[in-house]
């Protein structure tokens, strides 16, 4: 099952423009970045900017493969070896990321956001919009080794 | 840049059963289904059991391109044409899907989860921890015309 279905292959829609060029565990809370559309598809963006986040999913390119079956989440020494799907390392099987970003600005085709944890030049391969009900849970539980980002 | 880029080549890492067989606009907030990870992978979806929430990443396999500019949201005729990355239409330039879901239980390389809108034999790419915090936003504003879920 682990193999390449016909089709399945991504389209870059966009790119992030963004001062950070490295991929370090930071807080990415309060960085702006820029997601440049392809200008085809600047039409396609109309109305996104009617809602206050959006859900950006993007290729993590500098994630290298074959990806473990565990890691210690952030890397930290002091935990133990956990499922990779129950962490959101980029080393995964498939390497895509997904972030809830605020969208504070549309102009044309590019969209200012606030708090994208994707370096300079990631491929974007699709922007959603972020529906309160749909997207969020209310009390939902995470374990305690988790980071409250 | 609308392009395939070397690499970007998606592999199913799980299939989605359900007992919904066919695309219909409907409410999935109840529905049962079950991810059947390829065993290989067993390992790696240790530790998922401990966040009640997950995010399922998956490949909306019966969209058909070239997809438009601009649909009417949930095929709605009353409403006015929106850009398609503003709407969650499947019919997008990568059809990739992405759902927060109750993570039921775990049995071995198997997922039972509540509230997947993917019918049976939906690949799925990705399963990500829904963390509080990063994954959900407070006071998220969205338009009126969309249908809160």
């Amino acid at each position: 099952m682990v193999s390449e279905l016909p089709g399945m292959t991504l389209k870059a829609i966009g790119i992030v423009r963004s001062d950070i060029k490295k991929s370090t565990r930071r807080d990415f809370k309060k960085v702006i970045s820029e997601i440049i559309v392809d200008s085809s598809l600047t039409e396609a963006l109309d109305n996104l900017d009617e809602f206050s986040h959006i859900i950006v999913i993007y290729w993590m390119h500098r994630s290298r493969g074959p990806a473990p079956k565990k890691v210690r989440p952030m890397g930290n020494p002091e935990l133990s070896l956990m499922g990779i799907f129950a962490t959101r390392s980029p080393n995964r099987p498939n390497p895509v990321g997904i972030a809830t970003v605020r969208l504070l600005q549309r102009q044309g085709n590019i969209l200012i956001v606030e708090g994208l944890d994707a370096i300079d030049g990631t491929p974007v391969n699709d922007i959603k919009p972020y529906i309160p009900g749909y997207d969020s849970v209310i009390n939902a539980k995470a374990p305690s080794w988790v980071v409250k980002q």
